[in-house]
């Protein structure tokens, strides 16, 4: 029997050959997510060819290294993979949009997440998907976590849940706690913001902003665009009632829940406007819109209302809220989605992994605003050295000059923060990052080459039904 | 910058090259912890070549997979990895013979069994060594972490507290939970002993046994030996204290706390022996101590009062109760430690590789008494096949036929009592066990032959110092 027969899920790609037409892209996931059966795997970060290894890395010479780090518990970082590891946590209550389909069903997305980590950033993720849901219980579950990692990337947990999972890990841990539907949605958005703006020639200061669905993502957004400039005064917020005002006693009367809210609520939309997503986007600039998948959710008669050169942000997954083609006839001008196979990739895989890779190498004890400002800004200019275009504001998820220039301005902007504990230098992590995410990359090819994994060509094939 | 110059301590093998004299080994093992950085890393499992495929492994492919499983959630085994990951869960308060060091520091060795956990079992385990230590604390962190593993290692958890967290997840999880220092070590021990016995001529109905340590290892060790028809009126075992009997009142009077404790006092020793270790020993045909490292835990002098043909076996990590050597010296006629420098290991190590990969290979919901023993005398065939001698009474960790025996054995005997959900069979279990041991050995050469790890021959060069 030979290793390659008995890899799992070896007989289907063979089987493909005896082709009986096209598959939906659907089904060829499926078949293809079963023919590797999972996306990330553990493997030696050290030789074990001679028995000798044994008594090195395990019992008696492991005891030496455990000594040490007693001795001086920071060793942890310099004599185990620690310095180099994350926890994705989810407790599946939000998973892409399809909502609260729990921890097992969200495995996928998470082993995903673990993979573009690996090859984007050269960083080990563990995807730990949770069978707890309270906000107390998940934070003690990543309390007790935290001794083994150097950081935690929190993951599709429902809002408002989210917002004090997240607001507690960061008071209580020593480690940097991230909140990716938070803070790497609003580092992209604010990224492909700036160059679209500037594509149209508009002003962040002086344009409307309708927000369409007001959860984790836009949540974090609206923060952001305020931070940086944008008019609270300009900006109407839409949940799945309806535009968000000052009459909203559903929000008010629901308390501290809807803190986050009742804030939007009281800071926006001045004038008052009432209605659905239609009134929110009339004369708006900008539309930003993290709620229901499409591809009915935001109508073509909607964005024909917007104000000329309208940039439109249709970011629900895994069917943007309205179709590219439908909004592009509707009059935008420029359209992006959280997609990797349209233009405009607003997606936070262009963000975590370079990101994460700055503070893992500034070893950095939080993450800032500051620095997310950096990693936008890295992220925003270096899609500018290549040209934007209207279908080009931002770079591609897998440029590694990019990621690793986003990774040197996280780290820098750690370093200036006060947060970082490693010194660092804007060349030292860009050169670094490029050689771990090249090693990274030269293990893909490697396990490929040697026939461990599946091949390009095997998954390939399974687009076609046997 | 070539990768291999960042690749981490990459410096520091190039400097041992100007050799200053041998390091000791503890100086070694601490220099290869320092130059690896961590003994696992987390890899894809499917090819990442092409742009094209983040659209199939992230967004929109995935949630294809997501939605399959909300269908059917027994598909995350085929969707993920799920089915081959397993959680090594530690809360560092009994780490080798080193005590309770804490989880940071007894990070190395549970990374150095997730790495024999893939070479030697073509498992995936993820090593979360935990900050929290109260029993309902461990037992509610293990259970939100289940949907994502195919089952559990509890590692290095003081007694009692690993017993009561022990029982408390086997009743309430659905997937097998296992505590190594538990079952691991009672299984090695078995066979270990079975193929001594038969060495030295003697019958497990009829020797006298001396049981030195009572912790979580010994404990098991009693119940197995119990099971499989040791005379309790012939054993007797030792605590820090001294020889347990009827009159330890401290035991007695320590009630739930130390049940399993006083049920030996109770059932073992009849006539009443007192004293300490060398008392314990007087007379016994056999030694089993997992107590305080030595070298002077059990005394030369202790083994000299043992019966003809005595058997030690002294398995404190990382030093043996008695250096093997003055234990033959003192008269036994067979010693057994739990490293891999000396002859006949008896170690986890021979054990937990090959039994989990039956338990996920038959989809075990849990890992019953039976498939332990089934794994036992796997083991024990399989060196009596190669020829058991004084210095060979088990296999070595790293015999992957002998892995695979064990494999099937427990699968077959997972099957026979009814808590297997895959249908198996011995030759399809041992067949695939081969290979997947094989995937991961061949994933470790292309890894090291790529560049991505360090050589031995790097590793080699740093028992000499700079």
């Amino acid at each position: 029997m030979s290793q390659r027969q008995v890899r799992p899920g070896g007989k289907a790609a063979e089987a493909a050959s005896a082709d009986h037409g096209p598959r939906t892209p659907d089904a060829h996931a499926i078949a293809a997510h079963g023919l590797c059966r999972g996306k990330v795997q553990m493997v030696p970060k050290c030789p074990t060819d001679r028995f000798e290894h044994l008594a090195l890395w395990y019992t008696p010479g492991v005891a030496a290294a455990c000594r040490e780090i007693v001795r001086d518990p920071a060793r942890a970082d310099a004599l185990t993979n620690r310095a180099n590891t994350i926890a994705i946590v989810s407790d599946g209550s939000r998973i892409l949009g399809l909502g609260d389909i729990g921890p097992a069903a969200g495995l996928p997305v998470m082993e995903g997440k673990a993979l573009l980590f690996k090859v984007f950033g050269g960083v080990d993720a563990v995807p730990l998907c949770i069978g707890v849901h309270e906000t107390e219980e998940i934070v003690a579950f990543v309390k007790a976590l935290a001794p083994s990692f150097a950081a935690v990337n929190l993951e599709d947990i429902a809002a408002p849940k989210c917002f004090r999972v997240l607001d507690a890990l960061r008071r209580d841990l020593p480690i940097p706690v991230w909140h990716d539907d938070q803070q790497g949605t609003a580092t992209v958005v604010l990224a492909g913001l700036r160059n679209a703006l500037a594509v149209v020639g508009k002003r962040l200061d002086r344009v409307r902003i309708a927000l369409i669905g007001i959860g984790a993502a836009n949540m974090a957004v609206y923060r952001v665009l305020k931070a940086e400039g944008a008019d609270p005064a300009r900006i109407v917020a839409c949940d799945s009632r309806g535009i968000l005002h000052r009459g909203r006693r559903d929000v008010e009367t629901a308390g501290a829940d809807l803190a986050e809210k009742w804030e939007v609520c009281r800071d926006t939309n001045p004038e008052g406007r009432t209605g659905g997503i239609g009134e929110a986007l009339h004369g708006a600039d900008v539309c930003i819109a993290f709620s229901q998948p499409g591809p009915d959710t935001v109508a073509p008669e909607a964005v024909a209302r917007m104000a000329p050169g309208a940039i439109v942000f249709a970011c629900a997954n895994p069917v943007p809220e309205i179709d590219p083609a439908a909004a592009k006839a509707a009059g935008a001008r420029i359209v992006a989605t959280g997609r990797s196979d349209y233009p405009n990739q607003v997606n936070n895989s262009l963000a975590f992994p370079g990101i994460f890779r700055g503070v893992l190498d500034a070893g950095a004890r939080r993450i800032t605003d500051g620095m997310i400002r950096a990693a936008a800004d890295a992220m925003a200019a270096a899609a500018r050295d290549k040209g934007v275009r209207e279908d080009a504001i931002l770079p591609r998820a897998d440029d590694m000059d990019v990621i690793a220039r986003i990774a040197a301005a996280t780290a820098c902007a750690a370093q200036e923060e006060g947060v970082a504990t490693l010194p660092v230098t804007r060349e030292g992590v860009r050169e670094g990052a490029l050689a771990r995410i090249g090693q990274a990359r030269a293990a893909a090819r490697a396990l490929s080459d040697a026939g461990v994994i599946p091949t390009g060509a095997e998954v390939a094939a399974l687009s076609r039904s046997p």
